[in-house]
């Protein structure tokens, strides 16, 4: 197979898909993403057994359990692909939108229309379900995908995409609004992001390395989520009982996520009062805490490890903690500034001046008073839907939803204007 | 001059000057523009001596007559750079503008702030104005700037570069808000475009050439503005005059511009109409003619070339003009997919469907109805000023003011909320 002329194949049909689709309809791009999921539903044991290749390939292969556990479908993730299509396909429909239109000096009317970008690349890892959610976020965002899952997955890949594919043909849309890629040679991957011609954006779903790997060698424009080295400020003029719970949900409510708090800072001034109780809850949910000086002496009662410079730049997505006290919000902000992956930070405080100053001088893509970074999440945003959280500042940040696999052009409406 | 050394020093106190940008009001930041009007302005005699020295060595370089007037500073385009400054000054500040915040169901009220980039390395050719144009809208969009301009205009740039940090100083804002390179080695734009830790976004001012070299190079995002090969469209259900008024302006209105009309498209049941009148009016002014057969028959009287398939693809910048008859409003927005750069497409017509379906469909930075291409402009679209005019469909399109030099993130509000 010359992969090359394969993936060029590929993309000119989704660049002439892209405007097919750029033409369809609401309505019609709905009608597509409800019969997808009636057949997703309709084929369940077939999809299941294509599933169960891959898994014992991947078991013979050696496949670790965490692994075969992301890449198995079963009855009820399969419903779960099908409701989340139903509830893309409820979304209003962003392409179209038209807003600041406006009357210039010249008598123009110029505004601006929401337009899909074209063509997008998604590049995921085993997770199945990526086939059925990415696709359905790029069809109704106006967008023709192609998707390249783990190669581990290719079976089910396929047999998902197969359902695409009638569901498509159903609605009468090409079936090349969604292609996914038939092979698994790398190489595949290198030509997808770098043909700039016929893909507009690539969204890589997946673990740091690979996302780095594909920002690396793409020269087609990526939306990169890294790490998540997420932060919450516990103020002196914090209340008290805001700062223990925020400061236990943040890490504990889930450990592998890029939303779980990695550090916690806390004012000398108020770490004697909350870091004992939090250090017990920590304790009863097994969390390593790895402090600074000044809280392990706090903390002498606990089994505290002693931090070092590099807990400060880690994202441990495990129940491991490290806690930094700081002499005011200005110091808490500098350690941000030097550590933060730039993805979600919080701070508690009550006083209203700190707060405001707090959200316009940190730079991360979430900032928040009051709350549990584990909030930063597409659907908590009222996105509806997520294919990802960008700690870009070109864009898009943040959650991304349909809007963010949207750009905006300018229309001008005249009545024969000339310029003098 | 160890040039890395140098330009990470550059860079890291671009950062940091851009942490201290974002906590300035506007009053500070429109402080410092208006001081350094004052200053272009009182150091009149100074930039233009430090500019003849500019001229005077361009001119034992043997650079031509058109380069040397770009880079000419006299007294009308010192006061053109200081008046434009406060322009700038008047504007109201993109920074901070919180949007869309609602409550959502967790109780949380979420929207989104307008923040600074952070860093923009802006790289140019040798008009010596743009130092003082981008710096100043880099300066009110809250972001540092680092600044690169032609070797021809190392003396003017300098000159300029001192009214800046003397403005900047006199208003209480680090000097290092704006840098401007010093030294005229290639190794230095190196250096910029991939110092992804220092800088955030690289917007290139100068020809495709430039901007290919940059973007082809760069691991920085870039703001590309590559070439713009606009297309008219005069339907058959056109208004006759409004077509030969625009067709006319958008071609000879001026020659060198990107929003410059380079292909005319006309509706075969209409050409034999107005395409007459239009030639004259074009041999008028010296426009030469390239036209495909069909519009050739018609324009027999009059001296046309016969257009080669290089000539749907190129950009003149020039007074020539390629004319092509097209069977329909589809065939059109045939030729615009495959020829169009993107950048500026307009329909004439006084059909509602038509028109509405033209402005969903082209793909284009900015899609026109009866309106002249040469209204593709920042000022005429209302934003005050442009650092540049967008090809891309990532992050702006069309013309570039300060949103453009703008993110948004996510702000989050809430009273003690955690995740259940």
């Amino acid at each position: 197979m010359d992969i090359k002329h394969y993936m060029t194949d590929v993309g000119q049909r989704a660049r002439q898909a892209s405007r097919a689709l750029v033409k369809a309809s609401s309505n019609k791009k709905n009608a597509a993403l409800l019969a997808i999921a009636e057949l997703l539903e309709a084929s369940m044991s077939s999809l299941i057994a294509e599933n169960k290749k891959d898994l014992d390939a991947g078991k013979t292969r050696g496949l670790d359990d965490a692994l075969l556990d992301r890449l198995a479908l079963n009855e009820e993730r399969i419903q779960g692909m099908a409701e989340g299509l139903r509830q893309i396909a409820a979304l209003p429909d962003p392409v179209g939108e038209i807003s600041d239109m406006n009357y210039q000096p010249s008598g123009l009317q110029i505004g601006k229309m929401r337009v899909p970008l074209g063509v997008i690349g998604i590049i995921y890892e085993s997770r199945p379900n990526v086939t059925a959610d990415a696709a359905a976020l790029c069809m109704k965002s106006g967008n023709a995908a192609i998707l390249r899952g783990g190669s581990e997955a290719i079976r089910s890949n396929q047999a998902i995409a197969e359902c695409i594919k009638q569901g498509l043909e159903q609605a009468g849309l090409p079936a090349d609004v969604v292609q996914v890629i038939t092979t698994t040679d790398r190489e595949a991957v290198g030509e997808l992001i770098t043909m700039q011609d016929y893909v507009d954006v690539i969204v890589p779903r997946g673990g740091k390395g690979l996302i780095e790997r594909i920002s690396g060698n793409a020269s087609v424009p990526v939306i990169k989520h890294l790490n998540g080295i997420c932060h919450v400020y516990i103020d002196d003029k914090a209340d008290r009982q805001k700062a223990i719970d925020i400061a236990y949900n943040a890490k504990t409510h889930r450990y592998g996520v890029c939303n779980a708090m990695e550090t916690l800072l806390v004012n000398h001034a108020i770490a004697a009062d909350v870091l004992p109780e939090l250090a017990q809850k920590y304790r009863n949910e097994g969390v390593e805490l790895r402090c600074c000086e000044g809280s392990a002496k706090i903390l002498a009662d606990f089994a505290t490890q002693a931090a070092t410079d590099e807990d400060w730049d880690t994202e441990y997505l495990a129940p491991v903690l490290s806690i930094r006290l700081v002499d005011d919000m200005d110091a808490a902000i500098e350690h941000i500034f030097a550590h933060s992956s730039g993805h979600t930070e919080a701070i508690v405080t009550e006083d209203f001046s700190r707060a405001r100053r707090f959200l316009a001088e940190v730079d991360s893509s979430s900032v928040m008073v009051n709350a549990s970074t584990r909030f930063a999440d597409g659907f908590e945003y009222g996105l509806g839907a997520e294919i990802g959280i960008s700690t870009d500042k070109i864009h898009v940040r943040g959650p991304v939803g349909l809007e963010g696999l949207t750009s905006q052009k300018y229309i001008v409406l005249g009545d024969g204007h000339i310029r003098t």
